[in-house]
């Protein structure tokens, strides 16, 4: 198992990029994007699911924002998992999960995911290392299960952030007014578990590697924004889509 | 790998069982499962999920109505899987299969199932023997996500009729008005596909196999009926379940 090691991987962007010429290389690409998304949805053979991870105030919003909004909504879902309901805690945790893989010719975007089950359930003991262990495998067998039976692309993202940014960040979500509403009392409590985080976070990322995760520096939200629409161009590209022919 | 061969086992009930006792021993038995049903629903530590199959007339819906229309309605959930719509084909076929798994605490009747999708489609050819592997392999995934994330227990039941005991009750259906609304055009031509319905099956019986499946002989419904329920109660009689106190 290759061993993943965040403490080890820059937050920040390589050095030689600075901000305008990088917000630019980004809308040129959005453009391009959209055409792309518009092939995958006309071809329907694949379909995206971009899974983004981070801690807390790591820019998982944002990212969102700056580089999915230009897209056509009808071709693009995002979903926000948050704490697990009543309903859904009486089934097995790839229950909610699974109602929102993406149909054919949909990107789908998880905010948060099925690793949440192995992270913050892990860091507050609600979970002990052999139910993870077991977890973990059941995200491998899903994750082959999209992949390899409904022509998935999964793009996992971690992003990656340094605790003095997420703590400048938290900050500011309590003397900014438009972000009050994002500040969550647990927040700082959770932020004094950074190096428990990370640990579960290491052995997940390393365990559930099939496909591997770009792991995106994020101290600068315009290097991390750049870099995934990148990331997406890419793999859109690799598909050598086409428009389909008249239906017969 | 085990090697089940349908054409070796009987379709018929053993030796020495009769019609009338087997019938009284039923309703005794089905007083008992629906206080453990009970249990099962106050307790929510477990859930039982039991799939049907077999052939076409095999008797899936007579026993369904044998078997749980004792219970109460609550704790009890029939789904039947028709051919798919083109919103779940495009998904993974795993994808309409998994929003109906029980929650903790219920009863779960699968009338037909993700098997489906490695015997009718490899009869007609829709899928290759490589493709059906890769499902196989995805179903023995799911079982184990479902068993050991959800504490589900799995019971899987193949009718096994004889392919004579099959033909008497097509006709009927061709004669009995109560009866003709469930003839279908197509269920007289699937009765020529027997022979590769029957290798399909012994293959998917043989490869999916934990738990391991009940081949139950089909050919005398009463005998049928009796054996489903006592393999649900043995199966409820394992779990040594309680009621729970009140909530601390």
């Amino acid at each position: 198992m290759a061993s993943v090691k965040l403490s080890k991987i820059s937050t920040r962007a390589p050095k030689g990029w600075d901000k305008d010429t990088t917000k630019h290389k980004l809308q040129q690409m959005l453009t391009k994007l959209d055409e792309l998304q518009n092939l995958l949805y006309a071809e329907r053979k694949h379909s995206i699911l971009i899974v983004l991870q981070g801690m807390d105030a790591a820019g998982k919003d944002g990212l969102i924002r700056d580089v999915f909004t230009s897209m056509n909504p009808q071709g693009v879902q995002v979903t926000s998992f948050k704490e697990p309901t009543p309903e859904e805690l009486s089934h097995d945790f790839l229950w909610r999960i699974h109602q929102h893989a993406p149909a054919c010719g949909m990107i789908q975007v998880f905010n948060r995911s099925h690793y949440e089950d192995v992270l913050v359930t892990r860091v507050h003991r609600m979970i002990d290392d052999k139910t993870a262990k077991k977890r973990m495998d059941a995200i491998n067998d899903f994750e082959r299960l999209l992949q390899e039976n409904n022509a998935t692309e999964i793009i996992k993202i971690y992003l990656h952030v340094s605790q003095e940014e997420q703590q400048k960040r938290l900050k500011e979500r309590l003397s900014k007014p438009e972000k009050m509403w994002k500040y969550n009392a647990k927040d700082l409590s959770e932020s004094d578990l950074w190096d428990t985080y990370v640990k579960y976070y290491d052995e997940a990322i390393s365990y559930c590697n099939k496909p591997e995760w770009h792991i995106v520096p994020t101290d600068q939200n315009w290097y991390k924004s750049y870099l995934v629409a990148r990331i997406l161009l890419d793999k859109l590209q690799s598909l050598k889509m086409k428009y389909p022919g008249l239906k017969k």
